[in-house]
């Protein structure tokens, strides 16, 4: 229930857009900042509040502004935050955590990306006041912020103080002394014009500048006697305007606060300050309303192609919902050099590096209701390739190897040890040997081009990517002469429990299947745009020899099959999997996640064939339509058993393969637990940053697993849906192939429709459902 | 009862020595901060606690360090904190705000001048943990400091770790958006060696540097496996150094903090940082043991000396040492280029800035119990004696005119506009008129001469300060030719309600008595120090000619008496006060304190004869041997039934000239009150600083009241005591012209003895008790 009375009232959004908060706990407050988490995609702001609290992690982010300094590896930057907004009532400092609160709420508006509050305090010195407000980071100029307050006196009349801050005082890890770092120096710290505020600050080791400008505009029926007193405040690495007024009891004043920020990835770091000053007077001579509409605007287009509606479930749709809202601000289609880290520009969980999550979680979503970013996300790996070049050649290989960990340089970011349990060192390998990061980016370039066509992008970025990432696969394989085989040893799979592996499943299987679309392509290419091939091949020094070569390690990679038992079509996570020590989970805790089989000893995992995560079963799900049902089945079954679900991602992939199998037991169970995971903070890590990843699989549950959507091996796309028992129906929309179709699931019915066609096409659109073919 | 149980319990003097708190409540922390301020002289900490809490103001003063930048005036500028050491058990982080505290104690050792504190943590994890610590600022080397910390695991072997900070997060009027200020920047920000930490910041205005060194020493039977991690932090305007160990049950570990700091006004400002770095390594070479023993050895002293012993009244003996304690730490004898501020070095209250409070109401105290530190305090006024020269040249005037408020320039620092009740800008005017600052100052000079013969101090600065007040007040006299009369107009006495008053009593009779004493020492050095007087008149261009003058002045200075009722003796407090609407205080509150009669109308104060201090009764006190008992008696009596008490300094005064005039009534009630003015808080503003002057002004009722210590007319000591019924007896020591006096006052009996002789005396020491003449 609503309980906001300002005029903040009148703009919030129907019921199942909203996200509730109804009682202030401040053993909530780390969690629901992620959650109240505001990101245009060019920055992310953590839900604190503007008067902050004695239990906060504030957290400004700008996709981008790494920095290393004291940290092991890059860290996506802690920036000022201009959030604060301190209120005093005749001397009183209203805080949440010392004061009475009366009444409380926020709403996290996912229509319009606007994040309500509403408090009334009730003070010491027995007075009563009552504040409304609202925030936005606007969509349409990502430059742009704005915040604000509605503050009404419920039983005085009496003087009001507000302080508006933009506060350098803040750095990385805040709560860890094992690796907080402070990342950046302040350059500026200044008024901008008579009541502005302007901070400038540095990145330490690559002088990277981010400038933040605010000013603070009151005004309001309530408002008496404004020019008592304005002050700017120099406070070191923070900066601050105060201002005082007489207030009428009764009445609203109105407090505007507007904030712009610049980079020096944006213009010139002599620029970075002119710019934000500049954008600053042009945003309030505009005026917020106009950059507000703006924003509405762009949330509008974009609900309009991504919601999806589940009738018959409230809290499925909402909190699917929620998953989506996240994505779809996360994003930015106008910045090629950045992609989307684990947590999002929500928090500093896994310092906002960007691991296979991206390309086989997150992207499917973008590639089917926001291409436009997918084609900027592949385009950053695209942009680092020469990285990923350097990266494969300082391991000895050749060709491009992507990070295990990428940051904005591209380099592996991985840090080489970690603190384990009970706080000892701890080696970590996956940046060392975790290589089926380099075949999944291959993967995600066929899957983007599969679904749009988009030909440009695949000549012109694509195919370099592919033929570099088929090249590294090359020099990656042994050669087993004794059983004249490639082999690819020492790795670590998806499956993570197990570590220095030989011939993982995943791993060959994907390596096989890059080296074929390179050789696929390139065929294609040479038929069909000669003079293009001749320019890349050149480009690369990709000669014939070389392609041989890549045929011959084709038709020789190693895939373990569980030959043993004669039954070829159980394959084998890796070499040796089957010989290890065999336990299977029988029992199951509160919420239906395994528990250990007794007799388990932990720190022994790799020697038993106990799994943290989807492995052979995320293969079968990403190339499906290279398996036939029984090995689906049958992989799915033997798996399923082992499978602790020791990561996040796991239970969803499980259940969109369960259902592509007809396995519909847990599916909506994990469905639901994976939708909840950061409002319930079930994985208790909320506060480190939004499961981006977790949201991508979320949406692919849905769509590809409720929705039943695949690409089978003629490319034609298909449904092969299944309802829940108490959804009604599941409607969406997704891109394919130049068109928008508008799917709509019924129980017994689909009904799909073609709502937007970008570009004509030489053939009719086929479409599969439940194995028929429709002609569109 | 100490509560201790590490060795730190062995360090703890006798109960007598103790100021106890028992219990943790947030709502008295800003108070006892106040009160367990450490302060060597040369620098002051408020007694914040090492973990931090959620309020808190920390304060890092050091004496003469000024600056303004956005403030209106100077301001003791609240410098890096280097208290702060936080703890995390197994990475828990012990706060006192949001964990269970199970036992709680600090303790203020005012023997040694060290505050012990104990707590027991009992976390959310279920880990018990005692930690005891100390800490000490350096009276030997003043440019010291230490905290130990013992840390014993109750339930547990874990990990424990701990960050050592020097926080430069802090800034002026922290919790005051009116008047917050930021008065330094960040210069260095370094590591020392290892694991050593270094802020080197500078004032704004100056670039007066401040270095903090800091190191961090762990040792103790508990400790396992020290080198787990360490790791040296730069946090933007803060530095650390973080540790971690594992611990054992039961054993204790111990951390020792060392800190040194060095200013630029010790050392060249290049210097600053080189001389706290090597002051750091001496002092860990050396050993804390060693320092402690010097600064034991240090406070011995000085309570061997000021020490006061109360028998019979245990709550009155403990007060009254704490007023001492406070009064003994604050001096600094060995720089003469700072005074002590009305708040001390013990907050921000009225900005660090000296007023009359040092010279009237502390330095009695000074030149009785520690003179080298009274004669520093009257050489700061010397040193500023050149400032006074162009302040009274600035206003017009001739001579030397000491600022009303006092910093390091010597220029008049008080602010010309205030914040009234309601917010509302009040323009304060004792900045302009309140005169007598001026004659207060010469009057010390007299004093401090009187008691300590110091002929060496007068010759070469003393009677250089008489002669230009003397002729500053020449120069501010009016001549009245129609009453042939000498007049001061539009002045503010010591009473505050009446401002821009003609002819305050106060004012015009220590003008003429600054006059006549100038004239009398300029008669006895013309004849004793012929060639001394020839240097000093042509330094500042005496001629008898303005000697002359003043012999005039002084004949025809006009002070107002109630002529109207033929009683001469009774004082007009100003010209035409007799006038004003007569209010008399006929209703106490329940501390025995004047409630405001009737009808008074507080916004036209001015317009009564209620009175906010003792004013003319002030003078009788400070210039008692000039006024027969019967003017005492008569003036007494007509202004306590007017004045409302309003400062915390008029009671004891009043306590003071009741005792001279066998009015005992509340003379022990008032005592006690300003003793406690601080432990009780019962003036509200303790959080503020310690009330200094009420400090002397408790030395001043004990020794001056009870003691019944003054010097008549022939300059001879006398002793007029009066104990109160519960009290046995009362002990004290004072320097009188170079002895050393052991002053033990019983019920019926003086017992006066000379326990230390500095020099030889041409004549036998005399002295009056009870109007007996004892020769020693």
């Amino acid at each position: 229930m609503i309980k906001f009375i300002s005029p903040a009232k009148d703009m919030i959004s129907d019921e199942k857009w909203l996200i509730y908060q109804d009682e202030y706990l401040i053993s909530e407050n780390l969690k629901l900042e992620t959650d109240f988490t505001l990101s245009n995609g060019y920055a992310g702001i953590r839900g604190c509040f503007e008067e902050g609290s004695v239990l906060e992690r504030p957290g400004t982010y700008v996709a981008g502004v790494f920095d290393t300094s004291e940290a092991t590896v890059r860290e996506l930057v802690n920036l000022p935050t201009w959030i604060p907004i301190k209120l005093f009532i005749d001397g009183e400092y209203l805080t949440l955590d010392e004061m009475t609160v009366i009444d409380f709420q926020r709403i996290l508006d996912m229509k319009k990306s606007i994040l309500f509050k509403k408090v009334i305090y009730h003070t010491k010195k027995d007075k009563k006041i009552l504040i409304e407000s609202y925030r936005f980071l606007s969509k349409s100029n990502l430059h742009r912020s704005f915040i604000k307050l509605f503050i009404q006196p419920l039983n005085f009349n009496g003087r009001i103080g507000v302080e508006n801050i933009i506060s350098g005082s803040v750095h990385n890890s805040k709560h860890n002394p094992r690796s907080k770092v402070k990342h950046f120096k302040t350059i500026e710290n200044t008024c901008i014009d008579e009541d502005g505020i302007f901070l400038e600050v540095a990145t330490r080791d690559d002088d990277l500048r981010v400038g933040i400008a605010s000013n603070m505009h009151i005004l309001g029926k309530g408002l008496h006697n404004r020019a008592l007193l304005r002050r700017n405040m120099f406070l070191g690495e923070s900066r601050a305007d105060y201002s005082e007024f007489e207030a009428v009891e009764g009445e609203f004043i109105e407090i505007n606060k507007y904030i712009t920020f610049y980079t020096s990835r944006d213009v010139d770091k002599r620029n970075v300050s002119i710019m934000a000053k500049r954008e600053m007077r042009n945003f309030m001579a505009e005026g917020y309303e106009e950059e507000l509409k703006n924003h509405l605007d762009v949330y509008a287009k974009l609900w309009s192609q991504a919601d999806i509606e589940i009738s018959g479930d409230k809290e499925a749709d909402k909190a699917l919902r929620f998953n989506i809202f996240h994505l779809l601000s996360v994003a930015n289609p106008l910045d090629d050099r950045v992609s989307i880290g684990a947590k999002g520009l929500h928090g500093e969980g896994y310092k906002g590096h960007v691991f296979w999550d991206t390309e086989v979680f997150m992207l499917p979503f973008y590639i089917y209701e926001y291409p436009e970013a997918a084609r900027a996300l592949l385009m950053y790996r695209y942009n680092l390739l020469n990285a990923a070049r350097k990266n494969a050649e300082k391991n000895g290989y050749k060709g491009a190897q992507y990070p295990w960990e990428s940051a904005d340089t591209g380099e592996e970011e991985t840090p080489r040890w970690g603190v384990g349990y009970l706080g000892n060192p701890v080696r970590i390998w996956t940046g060392d040997i975790e290589h089926h990061i380099t075949a999944d980016v291959a993967l995600a370039i066929f899957e983007y081009y599969r679904a749009t066509n988009d030909l440009d992008f695949m000549i012109k970025y694509g195919i370099e990517i592919l033929l570099e990432t088929a090249r590294f696969w090359a020099s990656r394989v042994e050669y087993n002469a004794t059983l004249d085989r490639y082999e690819i040893n020492d790795v670590i799979g998806p499956d993570e429990f197990h570590e220095h592996v030989n011939n993982n499943f995943y791993t060959n299987y994907l390596a096989k299947w890059n080296i074929k679309i390179a050789l696929k392509l390139t065929k294609l290419l040479k038929e069909k745009h000669k003079s293009e091939y001749l320019i890349i091949s050149s480009k690369i020094c990709l000669l014939e020899d070389e392609l041989n070569k890549w045929q011959e390690i084709l038709d020789k990679i190693y895939l373990p099959y569980d030959r043993a038992n004669y039954n070829s079509k159980l394959m084998e996570e890796f070499e040796g999997y089957f010989n290890k020590e065999d336990f299977t989970i029988n029992k199951f805790d509160e919420n239906n996640m395994p528990i250990w089989p007794e007799k388990v000893r932990l720190n022994k995992l790799n020697d038993t064939q106990l799994i943290k995560q989807a492995d052979i079963v995320m293969l079968l799900l990403l190339l499906g339509e290279e398996f036939d049902d029984e090995t689906k089945k049958l992989n799915y079954h033997y798996y399923e058993k082992r499978t602790m679900h020791k990561s996040s991602l796991s239970p969803s992939m499980y259940a969109i393969m369960g259902m592509r199998i007809g396995e519909y037991n847990n599916a909506y169970e994990h469905f639901l637990r994976s939708a909840l995971v950061d409002l319930k903070d079930n994985q208790g890590n909320t506060s480190e940053g939004l499961h981006m990843a977790s949201a991508g699989g979320t949406w692919q549950v849905a769509v590809l697993g409720f929705g039943g959507m695949h690409v089978d091996e003629d490319g034609i796309l298909c449904f092969d849906p299944y309802l829940p028992d108490k959804w009604n129906f599941i409607r969406f929309k997704i891109h394919w192939r130049g068109n928008v179709l508008d799917i709509h699931i019924l129980k017994d019915n689909v009904a799909i429709e073609v709502v937007e066609e970008k570009r004509k096409h030489e053939e009719e659109l086929k479409i599969k459902v439940k194995g028929n073919i429709l002609t569109l």
